[in-house]
């Protein structure tokens, strides 16, 4: 027999003390079935993640679930936890989401739970089913890369999700979280034209992605309204990475009439062009201006420190976390998006252009 | 009235189908008092983690509970998952080890629970007393600085507890995995020594690290046995930071006789050197080898790549996550302590001593 415990599984902890125990005791299947008007099969159908339910009665039968505890006999345990999923974001951005995110949640009795989804994972349903089973209380999602077949699992699982995304817009539609990436890219082109350059490089993300674009038309676009059109040939598009920024900023810089300053598209590849310019006997910031984008610890531990455009990567957590929480605790919650600032930090390397 | 309801939270998924669902049903706590051979008040005692009883009943009290999944009615649901924390380890390390974690323990249908704790919270105990409130399936400790109160807190639950700590030996007696810094550094100063460096510096971590002591001392063992005593002009200790190596590189590198070569504690004291080394007009590796010890992402970001020991960081996750495995199936496994080796990394920071 299936039963229904209860308690305040799905609530957030201390939200309302008096539901606490109130529904303690076994609730069939055809409880809920009752409760929810239609039949035991179909809560069934509902609990097993089968789209073959209509919408409302599904969306219907969740809400019943989730109030009173639901879980499977002998089925793995509601996890009290917000569960944050990663694709393979870099290391130490990370770590500073699930900062933000534990720094909201703990405060409501709720662990935080970690998942790295490898984006070229031959099962690429397995983390999602698993991550269901453990029926957590919300879920976070870092980037936005996971397919409308994942997306329509979640939902149709009712639990609350969020996507927190420094990079960009997800494309599922769900509530969520991200950084101004047009501002900040904005704010970077005109610290190095207040600084006086012109010939001003750019080394933007790959092309198929969207906050790369939005990072790179920035610049264009602040260059033009600034009078100093960009020229396409100091121009290089390539992948987030070290290896990118030191071959793409070897070919600007080893032009006739090369950039006096190069806008990265993340702080990696502007570690590259700092390799690329040493090996070209270039120094930063005399010879060549150079701005990242994202502000990794890595920035402070190169020579010259990197001037950057930093992303609230903490406070991006704790914000997404802060709209699961008003997710779980009522009605969709007024604003779905948020975009944080990125703000520009100016370090060491960036100065005036050589005479 | 307490209830006991079934099901194999306490349990590793999938380990034992049979046992699924058999409990289910209410027991109430004089029935695991019963059980047990106690009064349902000690039983109680035990459950609010008081410390005021025996030690053999408090074992045979909390076995009961955890075989039949007890949890408290109205309280946080049992979390199958294993919660790994961490005292403030550098980024990119914490992640390696969260995923080493993650890649045993979803095998299992465990989830992975993360949490941060800040040394110098003003409030120690919250973070241990939430975490045993959530009744997570086993404990990974990262960094064996937890107290001996909070230590009695985690055995007095009966929750199965491991440390990870790649740099030290835990201070409370715990089953642990680590790493064998000893060999490490001993395979960085011969390799220092068969490229011909007869001055070399030595950079150690703070004088009260143990494990920063035994790194120093296995470099002048080393040194010692190949007749290359160790001189105390060329020995400095500081944190583990990229400041605390740019200021003792420095002053290493100012000197009338200069080391040829500098062993570090870790990889952000090596960047330092870097920077100590340029500032200084010094080439690396043409005039000075650097050695750094943990093999961070940073170390490949930079000019020339760091020669370094690379620490295990995900398989020392991984073998703490299936040692805490064997512990929660069934009684303490025959080896306790499990030290894998730091092998050292040939890079581009290293090269013979200038003529």
């Amino acid at each position: 027999m299936d039963t229904v415990q209860g308690g305040d599984s799905a609530k957030v902890r201390g939200a309302d003390p008096a539901r606490r125990g109130r529904l303690r005791g076994e609730l069939t299947v055809a409880t809920i079935a009752r409760l929810a008007g239609v039949s035991a099969p179909t809560v069934s159908r509902v609990l097993n993640g089968r789209s073959d339910v209509a919408e409302d009665t599904r969306r219907r039968v969740e809400q019943l679930l989730r109030e009173h505890g639901y879980r499977r006999p002998g089925a793995i345990l509601p996890s009290p936890g917000i569960e944050v999923i990663f694709y393979g974001l870099e290391s130490n951005l990370a770590i500073e989401m699930m900062r933000g995110v534990q720094g909201v949640v703990t405060d409501h009795d709720l662990g935080v739970g970690f998942t790295e989804v490898m984006v070229d994972a031959p099962v690429q349903r397995s983390w999602c089913e698993r991550m269901l089973a453990r029926r957590p209380t919300g879920v976070i999602i870092v980037h936005s890369l996971f397919t409308a077949e994942q997306h329509a699992q979640l939902a149709a699982s009712s639990i609350p999700l969020v996507a927190a995304d420094p990079n960009g817009q997800p494309h599922q539609p769900v509530p969520s979280v991200g950084a101004a990436n047009w501002g900040g890219a904005v704010a970077a082109t005109r610290h190095l034209l207040e600084l006086g350059h012109r010939r001003i490089g750019v080394i933007g993300g790959p092309g198929v992605s969207l906050y790369a674009r939005e990072r790179l038309e920035a610049c264009r676009a602040a260059l033009e309204i600034a009078r100093v059109p960009l020229d396409p040939g100091l121009v290089r598009t390539g992948e987030f990475s070290f290896e990118a920024g030191l071959g793409l900023g070897s070919e600007l810089l080893s032009q006739p009439d090369p950039p006096t300053a190069v806008l990265c598209g993340n702080d990696l590849q502007a570690l590259g062009v700092y390799k690329a310019a040493r090996r070209l006997g270039l120094h930063i910031p005399r010879d060549l201006s150079v701005v990242g984008f994202d502000g990794i610890d890595a920035g402070t531990w190169c020579d010259p420190l990197l001037t950057t455009v930093r992303q609230p990567f903490r406070d991006i957590g704790a914000a997404a976390a802060n709209l699961l929480l008003a997710l779980i605790a009522g009605p969709v919650p007024a604003q779905t998006r948020i975009e944080l600032p990125a703000s520009l930090l100016v370090r060491e390397s960036t100065a005036p252009p050589p005479a």
